[in-house]
């Protein structure tokens, strides 16, 4: 079966627009994190757990992508956050032109992460680079532990995997082992954190690399 | 942000490929039922449920979607079905093209019943006619009870809502009355079946749900 072919000017002007959108962050020193997964693993209250234990120390902006609603940045403002939502109206992934223009209405120095919570779709926004500096594909235990391998390109594309939802594996036939060696074989020295928004678990470590990607960004040495 | 446009010849070309196979299995009598969901929901394991139900009573054939691997068509095998898996490799959705062709490949009157198990993804698959009898549209108790305002497409175009993994409510943060209001929000006259693969519940009203859909199709009255 023939892969959906992308529009060349489609691509093109995307792929264009994300180095932009690259340099532009660099100018800044605005680290940007391009956070994918299905409708559901838990991104939003991912962030929010992120919110509680960050905002005092880095300067944070969220753009949410969501197809409809503007429900999420909703719940990142009540957290604290400063967040810009994009609904998309039936689109299936955000592009790096929505980027730009959203990032066009603040000034990037003004803040040192920049959180993209992209649309909840483990196929299309794989293919569409935004300009961030580092991309995290979010699990969750809830999925099934086949999901690396059957959807490979949103692990393949990815700089860290989050494996949310690991208060519920008591409850759930999901093989962690057999989830990780998936990861592995799509992409071999990928990290994979394991989290739960509800218990906690996971957290600090999850922060500790949100933390190490905004240093990173802004050439400190790794540890405060 | 402006609905990214599906160009006139894709979706043209997919519908009356549709109605096409629309005719196709009216003329065979066989009732076709495209299942849509988020990656992880629990299609696979409410069709392999279903097979232990229903493959004594009626002739099935699945025809699975997945980006990658031959796993559930596999699955489904191994639970007594007759499967077809379709690699799509990147794209993401089913069209009624790739239905055709495999159909194309069995003769259609040796079924009663086709079970098209699409791609896991909530926003794409709903824009593309297979040309199905029904829809169904299969959401999970872990996915969150937003789900049905913020992927209204998905569940305004099927015909019946399974809710799944309801045996996971008491360890999740999952309104019910919440879930069922968003579903009545997008589509007012749409039945919600609350099912669970683990322990059985509310498998037989999918069932004879599904049964009902195979005898409408074949003109027989709704009870045996």
């Amino acid at each position: 079966m023939a892969k959906l072919p992308l529009g060349r000017n489609v691509r093109g002007r995307n792929d264009e627009t994300a180095a932009e959108n690259r340099r532009r962050f660099a100018e800044a020193r605005l680290c940007a994190v391009n956070l994918l997964s299905s409708p559901g693993s838990g991104k939003t209250s991912l962030l929010e757990r992120t919110a509680e234990r960050m905002k005092d120390r880095w300067r944070i902006l969220v753009i949410d992508g969501d197809v409809e609603t503007e429900r999420d940045a909703q719940r990142l403002r009540a957290a604290g956050l400063e967040a810009i939502q994009i609904q998309t109206h039936g689109a299936c992934h955000l592009n790096a032109m929505m980027i730009a223009e959203q990032v066009a209405t603040v000034d990037p120095a003004a803040f040192d992460l920049l959180l993209i919570e992209n649309i909840g779709n483990l196929v299309c926004p794989s293919n569409y680079d935004l300009g961030e500096s580092s991309r995290v594909v979010v699990a969750s235990t809830t999925e099934g532990d086949d999901k690396p391998i059957k959807y490979p390109e949103a692990y393949h594309t990815a700089d860290l995997c989050v494996l949310n939802k690991v208060d519920l594996l008591p409850y759930l036939p999901f093989d962690v082992a057999a989830f990780e060696a998936g990861v592995r074989r799509v992409k071999a020295d990928m990290p994979v954190l394991h989290t739960s928004c509800t218990t906690g678990a996971g957290l600090e470590a999850w922060c500790a690399w949100l933390d190490g990607q905004v240093r990173a960004t802004r050439g400190e040495p790794g540890k405060s």
